[in-house]
């Protein structure tokens, strides 16, 4: 591989998905942003998109709008964004956030499980998932013990074989972030789903670092349950309103704990007692944030244009790139994989640790125009979002990385840990 | 009074309010809308600040939108809402939606009282108030008839007599409206407080009618919760992000039930045990979605601005008018008011029932310019924003509404129920 600024610029002229680049604003070229996997860009459809919303729907239609689109864009963006998801049409919903989603799933699968009460989890679980799981178990008079997290032997995989060992016959739930936040592991979604299902128990996957970037089968899995936000891949906005899935033959059987307005069979007959639409429309509950649900929908219709199959083919040969580049330049300066070194096990995101990534984090971000993410305690991550990341950013990210220790220009920084990271 | 178009324009040159109808977009200068009671219109000043969010900040500040004033907002826009609650700054915060938030603080309301269980209401309630709190009574294990509905005589108020017949020492949550969505009828809120608190129970009320129209005092009358919605007086755009206020004694004895990211003493550790914020914050979930979150923000400073005192005012003076128009010119045409006769017991809406209500609401709206809502089974509803709506407005609406019947313009809609009304 030709590990050169040459060598990258090669890449990109062979790069059959370069031109959705422009397809982004990016007002600041110089900035190489590794951060997709934390907030996507902004597409510029979704500009024209939101203006025309703000200043043609809601100060001319008004509530009006209700009627011409907004009511229904939790299904047909739903719908779209099945495909991205391998779920048929009439299983996702955009709806609330991750962690509420996460809630209504969660509490729902246990109470259509009375006889069993345990949750399989791992260590490599977004930690708010796992804060959910522990408000949920609690809520339902079940003891702390009841959520079983397996360990990572290396901090960046768990085999199917420890997730085996502890799902019995009481595990009513195998809840797992399908790629783990911090190493970008990938779950084998079909497996561990069907080791579950051997078991009686049901699976619930986040999504959140997976979807617009890998690829997965929920319905062809028979999956049972996923949440996911929508504001890292799928490019949705800041807090985009995140989505969930349920397989339909689930959908009778399970019941929404937070009865709201919208999950009404006739929201507008203003009947005093909740009768459930009988299919997932019951998990929405209030009334959607329409700024921002409709905010990822011009985002999606841009990733199905693209095509989720070209956009993983080419994260596989940025993050394989990335790889190279930090075994030949950056592991020499300090940097440790924290990432699997199996292409097909991990996500569109590689972990970097340095024992001063804090202050690297800053010192790229402040001072050389490359904006990663850090994940205490010693974390960098590179989040390549394929539709707009270019091999020559991070061929140039890599030269900043190491100009950061090199030059030292961490020492300012290392003691500033910032609000928000 | 007087009563004639001349009469609304000398109001409408006295009214010291006149200046705001300028503050907010109104593309279309015919249309009557009479519907800010479910979205209030735009502020120019919301536009501009939108503009500036997605072009500027998600485009260019990218994740950095964070640390600079996205990850405050929820209790930055909490402290202003708070001047308009009566409560302190740190009583309310922004999440979710209504509907959640009433979930997690009558869930966490009944889990603090172990003893009790009964929830009173009444049948003035918005219904899907009713199926949060159905749903949770199911959730905790009690039986239906946990929910006390204190029934109305007149389809208009409810005494507090009433109310108090219906509390006893099994109480734990007396959950109003306080101001009802169909009639408008204003509930004592210090009052009934009281009554709850002499029986020892606590107190919720759904805001979402009463906030930026109606002053309240939640912290001086020992309002121990309430919710509301930002998209109705607040202006704060379509879905807009709820609120929920819980009284600075009850912070360390509630726990929010669906714990998450937000709520965590410390986001960015990512411990794997949840730790609650001591305060208010404990009470967030999710990450909040931030165009609808900071839309309301230009909203709510519009209203300090202008000043509930004085918006209260000029709604009092509105609805009267209106009742006099209605009085004199409509109530012969078959019109009955179903709203509070005294002003000081009624929000800022005006409801008139009609035999042919549904086909006038379709005639008013497609042939007439004016945009009222229609409820169930025979209401019409007259939303009145003072900060946009002018007394010409509705003495023009009142002739339309005259029209309607003299002409049986409702006689080819009266069949058609839209899917939003």
């Amino acid at each position: 591989m030709d590990l050169t600024a040459a060598g990258a610029a090669a890449l990109d002229r062979a790069d059959e998905l370069a031109a959705f680049r422009q397809r982004f604003a990016i007002p600041d070229a110089r900035l190489i942003y590794l951060d997709g996997n934390s907030l996507g860009r902004l597409p510029l459809d979704t500009r024209t998109r939101l203006h025309a919303l703000i200043d043609e729907e809601w100060a001319n239609q008004l509530i009006r709008g209700w009627g011409n689109g907004w009511f229904e864009a939790a299904e047909r963006i739903g719908a779209k964004l099945a495909q991205v998801v391998g779920a048929l049409p009439h299983e996702v919903l955009l709806a609330d956030s991750t962690s509420v989603n996460l809630f209504k799933l969660c509490v729902a699968a246990l109470r259509a499980q009375p006889g069993r009460h345990i949750i399989v989890t791992d260590a490599l679980n977004f930690p708010s998932d796992l804060y959910v799981l522990q408000g949920v178990l609690q809520l339902l008079g079940h003891p702390p013990d009841a959520l079983r997290i397996v360990p990572t032997a290396d901090g960046i995989s768990v085999a199917p074989a420890a997730l085996a060992a502890a799902i019995d016959e009481q595990t009513a739930l195998v809840m797992l972030s399908h790629t783990a936040f911090k190493s970008g592991f990938v779950h084998p979604l079909a497996e561990i789903t069907a080791l579950a299902h051997a078991r009686g128990a049901l699976t619930l996957w986040d999504l959140s670092h997976t979807v617009g970037a890998v690829p997965v089968e929920l319905h062809a899995a028979h999956a049972d349950l996923a949440v996911g936000c929508s504001y890292k891949y799928l490019n949705g906005g800041p807090g985009a309103p995140a989505f969930l899935y349920v397989h339909e033959d689930l959908h009778a059987r399970l019941q929404n704990p937070i009865q709201g307005w919208i999950g009404q069979l006739d929201p507008f007959a203003f009947e005093p007692d909740y009768v459930p639409q009988p299919d997932l429309r019951k998990f929405l509950t209030g009334t959607p944030p329409v700024l921002s649900l409709m905010a990822i929908e011009p985002a999606l219709d841009l990733l199905l244009e693209a095509g989720l199959a070209r956009v993983r083919a080419k994260s596989l040969r940025q993050t394989e790139y990335l790889v190279a580049l930090w075994e030949q330049q950056l592991e020499p300066l300090g940097y440790r994989l924290q990432s699997p070194r199996n292409a097909q096990q991990r996500g569109s995101h590689i972990s970097l640790g340095h024992l001063h990534a804090l202050g690297i984090d800053r010192a790229l971000i402040e001072e050389l125009h490359v904006l990663p993410d850090f994940r205490a305690p010693d974390n960098l991550r590179l989040g390549i979002a394929p539709l707009y990341n270019t091999f020559a950013e991070l061929h140039a990210a890599v030269q900043h990385m190491r100009t950061a220790v090199l030059e030292q220009r961490y020492v300012k920084y290392q003691d500033q840990r910032p609000l928000v990271t």
